[in-house]
Order: structure tokens, then C-alpha cells, then sequence
């Protein structure tokens, strides 16, 4: 039985193409590649029934991943995270179907671990002995400990304001960890010299073809679970942006395929207003986003100046009648707060900016009251203790509870 | 279609029954409630085969579980968690099937949200308005989340020293959340007292039948994953003890059903050499446990002095010809790092110390090299920052990385 159903790499620039039995980065033209399949061998042997019956990983849909052996698979059991109905909250924002993508239910609390299962495991079926790459954080924690599962070593290179409990997954894994005094693009040219002297793969974001692969399986998982009728709106909050890109990919396999049908649901790319050169480029028409200057936000995920897969990004929003939009730091923490006390679920701070723009698209009537909106909650907000501000009441051993405003029945 | 074949509670010390129907606590005679169903009925209705078409969630095992309508099910996508391989660790141990059941994957990351989950739901559905519970941190934080999707008010009292993050949650739910200078011994009485002044839902461990119902869904769940061939051990992290109660329920329930056969797997309670009542009071083939002075250990979750349900998890253990076992805290810290390294998991020191107990029973002869072994990891490390120390080297912009013993290519 195939595994795999992979065909070759291309440039979505020139149209090169590579063969998928050696290492590659970048397109000699400077774009990403991309991954394609013998999508019509694929609709011949697999049906979405089978897929039923397999184990609720991001494997089950092995046939449209890269890995062509199975013993090459490096695998925590990541995938198949819960689609969950938020009612309460989707009431509050008049809107009859909302429903949370939970990707804080995944090996390394956030959704950087499918990429780095699909990436570190073709990595691995390549040949790779060490990896190397510059993160915001959650990517760097993902790739350290998968690779650490693989027996690869790692390089990673943070901002010192990068997510604290990363460096500790990071340190934990035995890779090895830098800090720098400057930005995560800071960190990519220190990665990128680092590649150069020591002969490393460079497992940037989109400078290795296969972590959109892991990414995609976010979008294959949504069509599933709704039964292979897509949603009306996906929301995405876009820093680096793969993950966008890696949805928007997955659908249109899904369609050629024959597997869904209809039309595409619209792609949302979220940003922050202190970090928003996506919304920016849209809002003028544009297919390229400038670096922006001197950006900041609490919701460190998506503080990306300049994104190298930006085109990609915006290709699936104008595709799909899409937008791109911004909300500000303070929206999001009071949205992060009414998120955890009307649905119980304390998510980070980049899925809070997400469900904050779902509301303001809704408000515009951009979302329709009936429509079918799925909000992509990127990573746990147990990584991310500092967005909460607690004030507990001290009590010594022989003290009372006092419920103000409430009679004591004794 | 009936959702849940409930029969009715029980006392497993003198045998009284209760009515389902309404709110109890502990049994009239101080003892805690177990809860019945009617196997038969459930045998007749349900196979193995149905299930696995099932979401992959601990709904899946409804007939099994207390819920009776199903709208009253409160979840955030919980359970079905991943049975992980560690051949590296296992080979490292002499250990050739070594498997992890990873609690970090589940809801508010730890085990705790499996019994807040089937706890609250059930709680919920008897009219339940307002809970309150002393907690080391993990359970408090399920409880305080689940109680907030279920629009139910929540009091939660933990100790000083409590895993930080998990104040964080509690507050961002919305509970009331104090913190007593004490051990959780003393959040308890102050919790018995405000349940009577304010004739509060008392969600003690234990206090309430329904979290081990909860906690049951990990045997469940391991012995659907193993297609219902049981393992030879089970290593479990034992604070109060719900979760090897639960296992254990779930495998006599199972052998009811008829739908596992032969020998109980031999359960393990793995306790702190800082807190071990249980390893004790085994060690001395005793029933019952004493209260454990000056508990100290840094696996948290597993400083209990004095569990409710000692006698319960002394029985599985004598019944299943298991045993327990107490470990240090410097070696739990070592076991963590060499998995992180091994297997790429960033696991918690309760699960860590279970490792370490694998080990050295392995080391015994206690468990055989060709033995099937499982070890519960109840929760993500990433709760649990202060166990890693990091020193990673600081860069500026303009640095470059030297490695050291590796010549540079350029």
C-alpha cells in the first residue's frame, strides 16, 4: 500500500519544479515551494469513509502528507484537535454557528506542532542531522522537541521577549538555544549565517517546503468534522501566515478530490494593529506587504514584520472574497477574559485577537447572523500567564470564607 | 436511544444505595459513593465496533458514563488523549513495550479536566448552582473552567505555594479563587466550612460521586487504544487517588461487558518519598493509610497527606497484585530531561516520578523486559516552568553563532 501520494515540489513563482528525494529550501528564483500530489491516484484508493475509521491524528490523512515510509513518521499524537461549538459566546456577537478550532490540544500547546511533526519527519526521511531556525517562541519549542524525538539536534534563536515558558521547552529538549536583544527577524540573520558556516537545514518559516503540509491538515481536519460541508468563514490569526496559506491549500485539494463541493469559505488573515503589514497591503489592493516599522503586540505569534510567504497569504484572501483585518492589544484581553467565563476555555492571546475580529466583522455585517464561522484558536493560553492579572485573597488556616452579599445559612 | 444506563449509587464500605436523581455527597457513613450501571443492558445494546466510530472524546463511552440527557453534557473536546510508543526511553530501561497515555493533550492540560468535565455535566443536570473546592491547583482550574461553560458559579481555595498558572486560570473563568497559607488539608476545612454557611455543592475529591466516573474514561480509553488487550502494568501518579480508582472501575466494568479478558493489569500508585501515605501503609499490608506529616515534594499534584479514598486505591492495588512505590524528587527532575531528550515530551514531575518508578520496578525484576507497561503522564510540563532551569547565551544583532567543536564552513 502507498503511504504517500507525493509528486514533486514547485515554485508558485517561476513554475520550477523539484524532485522530493533530497534536501531543498527556497526556489534558486527566492520563493517558497510548494508540495504536490497525484491527487487523481489518491481519489482511486481513498474515500472519506476510511478516513472515519483511522486513529484521530493529522496521519490518518498520510496519503496527502509528504512522508513516504511510515517508519519515518515522528509522531506525539498531534492532530485531530477538537472542533468546539461556542453558543454562549457566538449569542453575545449575534451569531447562530461559531465554533472554536482548538489547537491548544496538541503536543507543545500550540498549533506549531503539526508543522513540526510533517516537517521534522520529512526532514528526517531526507537525511537531515540537524536542524536550525529563528522562532517567536512556539515554533522553535515545537521543532526542539520533535527533533529531539527524531535524534536530530536543533539550533534555535529567540527574542529575548520571546514567550518565557518556550525557552524552557526549548532548553528541556537539549537543543541548543540563543537568545537575542532584537526582533525574530534579528534572529533569522543570525540563523541564516549560522546555516551557512555549519551546513545546516534551515527550517524557517517556508524556507523548508514541508511544514505548510503539517499546517494544512488544520483545514483537512475542519472539512471532516463538519462532514465535508465547509464553513461559511475561517479566521486566522497571521503572523508568519502558513497556516492560512496551509488551509487554503487543503481545501483546494479537498476539491479536486471531489470530496467537498460549493464555494470556498472566506479566509480572514487577523493581525494586531501594532503588527498588521497583511491588512495594510490588502487594504490597498496589493499582492506584496511592506516591513512594519517598529511593531508590537502582546500577541507575540503574530509579530511579524514581513512575512516571506505574504503573497500566498493574500492570493487566498482575494481568492476566497476574503479580508484582512487588525485589533488592538486591549480588544483582545477583554475578549480573552469573556472567552474563559462564557465557554470555559482560556486560549491565547492570538486566538482572543481572532474571535475580537469575528465580532467586529459581524458588527460591520461583513458575517451574516446565520453564517457558519470557525475561529482558530492557535495555542493554549497556559503558555501566555502574564495576559492574566490576579488579585487572590490571602487567607490564614483558621479563616472564613465572607460571600459578599450573600447570607450566611449558619 | 438511551444516552446513559445510570443504575444507582452505592457505598462500598455498608453497602447503602442512593437515588441518582438528586445531589449527594458522601455516603451517611462518612464513605465515598461509587456509582452503578446496568452492564447488562449496556452489553446487549453496545459493541466494541460501534465505538470506534465514535468522536474522539471520553463521550464516546456515554452508555458508561453518569450523563443521562445529553444536552447536559458540558465538554471542550476531552479525552481519547494519545497512547504514545517511547522506544527510546523503553530501550534506555530494558523496557521493550514502554508506552505514555499523555494527560497534557486534554483541556486546561492535566488529567483534572476528565472528572470536571463528567463532574460539572453531572452536577449541572441534579441542578447544581454553585460549587466550591479546595484543590493543589490542576483540579481547581478544570473546575473553575467547566463550571464556567455550564454558567455555574465556582469557589476555589488552593494553596500559597500551588502551581502559579493555575491562579491564572481560575481567576480568568471568573470563580472566586482564594489562597490560604497552608497545605491543601487546610483549604479543605476552610471549603467545609463556607459549603455549610453558604450550603455550597461540595466538589472535594471524592465528595462528590462523579469525578472518578471522569477519571475512569483513562481505562477505558487504554484498552480501547490497545484494541481491548489489556497491558501487564499500569503506573499511575497517586495524590488523592481518583484516577487508579477509575482505571480500576473501568477494568472490572469492562471484564463485566465482557469486553476484555484474562489478568488485571498489575496497578502501580507512585508516590514522593516527601509524601508516600500510600506506599506506606502498602508497604505495611495494611487497608488504610495514615496522615502523612510534613508532606514536601515539588510534583505537587501528588502532596496529599491524607487521601479520602486510601482504602479504594489500596484495593485495586492488593486485587490486581500491584504495588507502590516512592521516588525521589531529584531523580523525577532527571527522568523529565532524559524524555525530553529521548522522546521529545515536555511531561510534569508527577508523570516524571512515574517514569522513575517504571525504572527502578524494572530494575527489581518487578516488571519483566518483554512486559507491556503504561505510564500515565497526568499533565503538560508547560505548567510547570520552575522545573527546568534555563541559561541560554544572550546574542545581539550583529553576533554570530560559534559552535563549539564544529568547524565553520565559511
Amino acid at each position: 500500500m502507498t503511504y504517500s501520494y507525493l509528486s514533486h515540489l514547485y515554485c508558485p513563482k517561476c513554475g520550477h519544479t523539484y524532485d522530493t528525494s533530497e534536501q531543498h529550501q527556497l526556489c534558486t528564483c527566492g520563493s517558497p515551494l510548494l508540495v504536490d500530489y497525484d491527487l487523481n491516484a489518491i481519489s482511486s484508493v481513498l474515500s472519506p469513509d476510511v478516513l472515519t475509521l483511522r486513529e484521530p491524528s493529522l496521519w490518518r490523512y498520510h496519503e496527502l502528507l509528504p512522508v513516504e515510509v511510515e517508519a519515518n513518521v515522528v509522531s506525539l499524537g498531534e492532530g485531530m484537535t477538537p472542533l468546539t461549538p461556542f453558543p454562549r459566546l457566538g449569542k453575545d456577537m449575534a451569531l447562530e454557528k461559531l465554533y472554536m478550532k482548538d489547537e491548544g490540544l496538541i503536543p507543545t500547546g500550540s498549533f506549531k506542532a503539526r508543522g513540526a511533526a510533517v516537517g521534522v519527519s520529512k526532514a528526517s526521511e531526507v537525511g537531515v542531522k540537524e536542524l536550525a531556525m529563528p522562532t517567536n517562541g512556539n515554533a522553535g519549542a515545537a521543532w526542539a522537541l520533535y527533533a529531539a524525538r527524531a535524534g536530530m539536534k536543533a539550533t534555535i534563536v529567540m527574542p529575548n521577549d520571546a514567550l518565557e515558558i518556550t525557552r524552557n521547552e526549548v532548553a528541556l529538549s537539549g537543543a541548543s538555544l540563543y537568545l537575542v536583544n532584537g526582533l525574530i527577524s534579528d534572529a533569522g540573520k543570525i540563523v541564516g549565517k549560522a546555516v551557512k558556516d555549519y551546513n545546516l537545514y534551515d527550517a524557517s518559516t517556508l524556507k523548508e517546503p514541508y511544514r505548510i503540509e503539517g499546517k494544512k491538515t488544520m483545514g483537512l481536519e475542519i472539512a471532516e468534522q463538519f462532514n465535508w460541508q465547509l464553513p461559511d468563514v475561517i479566521l486566522y490569526p497571521t503572523g508568519g501566515g502558513v497556516g492560512l496559506i496551509g488551509i487554503y491549500k487543503a481545501l483546494k485539494e479537498l476539491k479536486a478530490l471531489g470530496w467537498v463541493e460549493g464555494k470556498m469559505p472566506r479566509l480572514v488573515a487577523v493581525q494586531s494593529t501594532g503588527c498588521a503589514p497583511i491588512v495594510k497591503a490588502w487594504e490597498e489592493g496589493r499582492r506584496e506587504s511592506d516591513y512594519w516599522n517598529d511593531s508590537e503586540t502582546l500577541a507575540f505569534g503574530i509579530n511579524v514584520p514581513k512575512a516571506l510567504g505574504d503573497f500566498l497569504v493574500l492570493d487566498a484572501i482575494y481568492a476566497t472574497d476574503g479580508c484582512a483585518i487588525a485589533v488592538d492589544d486591549e480588544s483582545m484581553l477583554h475578549e480573552q477574559a469573556k472567552i474563559a467565563q462564557m465557554e470555559g476555555n482560556f486560549i491565547c492571546p492570538e486566538g482572543a485577537a481572532t474571535f475580537t475580529a469575528a465580532r467586529k466583522l459581524r458588527e460591520d455585517g461583513w458575517i451574516g447572523a446565520d453564517e457558519t464561522v470557525v475561529v482558530l484558536n492557535t495555542g493554549a493560553g497556559i503558555k501566555y500567564p502574564d495576559t492574566v492579572q490576579v488579585k487572590p485573597e490571602m487567607l490564614e488556616k483558621e479563616d472564613t470564607i465572607i460571600k459578599k452579599g450573600e447570607e450566611s445559612k449558619n
